[in-house]
């Protein structure tokens, strides 16, 4: 059981530059978070950079402990690599580390990276960029179970529900797999497709091969993007709802949001817009798509009041309603193992 | 009052090559049928290609007749430049002719061709290249009126119908401008963008420039791409409706066809279906969205059928319906001239 696109090689070098900002080393946090055992150091060049937790290490000492890849996991101002940062890039692709980054400025148009790692017969890997030759949807119904996690907007859970789903699943003893759709979380799985890079054409396309068949009691938790009320990425959501087929998805939500993020004369969707819309997109290729749960994030709320409207919005819908990040994904999980193999 | 996308420079000298099968020379047909003024003539290889009623022209001739570019009308196999052609695209090039193609096989990795260019000092055109640095889409409402054409299905008549809408409204003194969102169409209009090649975080952007900002009594009419229930293309479809903010638009439908055309599995949607999904995401950037006619492809129905046929639509929907080959879209004109400004 394979997915096309572009697979990291671990164990990782995590490398921090000098970000001392927690919001710019996020995929750096990330890939620590969820990927812990697949993290073998931090690389920081100053005292004061992101601390992840891992050991330190220069880039011998990560080639010495048999490291597979050093992972940009900053986002630098502008996308782009600072001057002082390739002589150090360049010494892990001669020492034989794959570079993987996933910034405007690709890996491959800097002369020096190309030539230290054509030496070190090493990769670099931009994960920006989707797989060459990608096919039409077909709208094949595959094997296995799919779950998709889908947003009232972007950037409020999608991803971490879906990790965190992946992780309950599997501790529930479910054969789960996350499906990475963007470039943080393919740093974090280790492979995928950013969708927002796909060529219009193929966007469903794509979807399909993230999700390949599978076992029949198996579950792709596949990692949403956009919104499909956003009027700037509803097109990439649409698609990626059709090539994912999904039989289940979980609607994602930030509490005290009521506008499209940096679209402020587009109101927020309501969840119940959000599900019936899903339903109404994602029946052409599954006609049992049903919605299984209400994730939320309430780290605006206290305990007591963030307990009461999730109450609230589960009591509504008749769905377990979470905040992934303080109650896992227990009750999400239930009504998946219900519906599975 | 511009578009951003490319622009190509007239009057056209047609290359229709060898080719003797219509359906293989269809741009060619169509530039020759909706913008005979700007062709200067075509040039044809075997006594048997397919003869566009222009005058037959060599290289040397449209040169001193004054052409812009010489436009590949054709789809060669494998969408690839057959050798024999380029001796004849390179002087037409050094001779100071644009070169026009929308084919898989871009006139810029043909090192023949590009070097001819330099000479010349002519632009290579590849009309499947979206411009560069589009942006995301905002949903900011421009001024001036927008028409869209949308479908039940791909192939179907969405582009003629918008030419044959752009016509007829200036027939009646309307200011209107085509809007090719294709290959075809826009080697036709002269300009415009390949939706389908668009990068998908893009797609609405891409939609937005295509009808900038225009007079209050002005009429885009623009060319739908692919299908809302379309497994394959659907998310190319939304994109361009959300981008596009029409205030009307047309549902184009061909009779007989019970399936998406090679997608067998999934039934072609209603004309219902159609009206009430369009309006459903329309919304989301024009509040005041409605549909206004339908647009119907009789070719295999005889007169008394298919008048029969287009009455009952007619009468179901309460919407002009016609068959724009054969009644012309003036009835969709009355209605657009209702609204517009």
């Amino acid at each position: 059981m394979t997915t096309t696109g572009l697979t990291l090689r671990a164990p990782y070098l995590l490398f921090v530059g000098e970000e001392h900002r927690p919001t710019y080393a996020k995929t750096a946090r990330g890939i620590a978070d969820w990927r812990r055992k697949l993290c073998m150091g931090q690389l920081r060049l100053t005292d004061n950079a992101v601390d992840l937790g891992l050991e330190d290490c220069d880039v011998s000492a990560a080639v010495r402990a048999g490291a597979g890849s050093l992972i940009v996991g900053t986002a630098p101002v502008g996308g782009r690599i600072p001057d002082n940062w390739i002589p150090i890039l360049a010494e892990a692709a001669r020492a034989g580390l794959d570079i993987v980054a996933g910034l405007h400025t690709r890996l491959s148009s800097i002369p020096d990276l190309v030539q230290a790692a054509s030496e070190g017969g090493v990769a670099l890997v931009d994960v920006r960029v989707p797989p060459a030759e990608l096919p039409v949807g077909s709208g094949r119904k595959r094997s296995g179970n799919r779950v998709l996690t889908v947003g009232t907007d972007c950037a409020l859970g999608k991803k971490y529900t879906a990790l965190q789903l992946e992780r309950d699943l599997r501790d529930a003893g479910v054969k789960a797999t996350f499906r990475a759709s963007g470039q943080t979380g393919i740093m974090i799985a280790g492979s995928g497709i950013p969708m927002d890079c796909v060529v219009a054409d193929f966007i469903s396309g794509a979807a399909e091969l993230l999700s390949p068949d599978n076992d029949e009691d198996h579950w792709d938790v596949i990692e949403g993007q956009g919104g499909i009320f956003h009027p700037g990425y509803a097109a990439v959501s649409h698609g990626l709802l059709l090539g994912s087929q999904p039989d289940a998805f979980v609607v994602c939500h930030a509490t005290g949001r009521r506008h499209i993020e940096g679209w402020d004369g587009f109101a927020l969707p309501t969840i119940d817009d959000v599900i019936e819309r899903t339903i109404a997109i994602g029946r052409l290729t599954n006609p049992a798509i049903r919605c299984v749960g209400i994730s939320i994030n309430t780290q605006s709320m206290d305990e007591r009041g963030r307990w009461r409207y999730q109450q609230s919005l589960s009591d509504k819908y008749g769905l377990p309603c979470v905040d992934p990040l303080r109650d896992g994904t227990g009750a999400i999980v239930q009504a998946l193992q219900t519906m599975g193999g």
